[in-house]
């Protein structure tokens, strides 16, 4: 990236991380690097974040955070019935998945590693993603669609139930023949599992 | 082990083997260690498993079916409802994989190894289950008590949905707090997505 004159902005160092990190790997990329690539002191970076693991953590959270936004509508849309809105929002999680796992493998592979030391962030944004679930839950039994005694464990349950076409754990499975049939399964399953009857 | 006058049967080898990579982990076990630790001669090993990578694949599979061993009477009890046997078949298997990981988890991350290197091995264990599952989905079809179009399918869907609890990359997750209400929960959600209205 070049120097430009743009202000130093947070969201630039953290583009600006994640081309670093996209080029060095986790293990080798540090705040210089950032720094560098943008050609400022290392001093400018450390005012925004005050250490390189608070960046490391910003930068975890930004790519947790797209996923959560792009699904945030779908949650929110409340003139569709919550059974489209629930398969939707589980589909459009998968295909986010799969698109990061798949599209750039580095990058996710990079991305697991910070994951795997900011578990903080990675359960807040499950936490983020299963009160999504909650409020289309809340929405089908309001309607009287859905029966769960207690939605916020009932939409947990889903967020778990779904964990093959979500978790990167399973990534590998994402791009085998048939992964979209045992998606289709699994969801009619859990929608059988909510419908009121 | 010390050597006995015992014949040398696969299942002896096989134990052995086990004891020598719990002893000396997945890349330094060979088949001399085997052999040194049954007092036999390492061509007598190979009498029975052609290579390595033989004996490796077999106590690959002798470990899995141990757990399959364990559920099918479960799977088989045709004297119990199809949803108690169902309830007890996926928490056995969740129990067996979590005294698996939690007892002795060198061992386990041996295994884990072996099954990366023996994905046929593998897949015939998660299609043994599957079978399984599935012979409870049909006795419940049987019985009025379940619906499902294609009691494979569901049978898949409903192993898919319980991943968290069985596949090892959740293994961290098993000894969490919470983790007994998160099965329940999941399985509550399966039971009612398979129950006839």
């Amino acid at each position: 990236m070049a120097p430009t004159s743009e202000p130093l902005t947070a969201e630039r160092i953290l583009e600006a991380t994640e081309e670093v990190l996209r080029r060095h790997g986790p293990a080798k990329a540090t705040v210089v690097d950032v720094a560098r690539a943008l050609g400022v002191s290392h001093g400018s970076v450390y005012r925004h974040f005050r250490t390189k693991a608070a960046l490391r953590e910003a930068v975890t959270k930004r790519w947790l955070d797209r996923t959560s936004e792009e699904l945030s509508g779908i949650a929110a849309d409340e003139d569709r019935v919550p059974e489209a809105r629930l398969r939707d929002w589980l589909e459009a999680l998968f295909r986010a998945k799969r698109r990061k796992a798949g599209d750039d493998p580095e990058l996710f592979a990079t991305y697991m590693v910070l994951a795997g030391e900011n578990g903080t962030a990675v359960a807040e944004h499950i936490g983020d993603l299963i009160a999504q679930l909650a409020r289309i839950v809340r929405a089908g039994v309001d309607t009287g669609a859905f029966a769960a005694a207690d939605p916020d464990r009932t939409a947990r349950a889903v967020f778990q139930a779904g964990g093959r076409f979500h978790d990167p754990c399973h990534a590998r499975a994402w791009e085998k023949p048939g992964v979209e049939d045992d998606f289709a399964a699994v969801v009619d399953l859990m929608l059988r599992g909510l419908a009121a009857r």
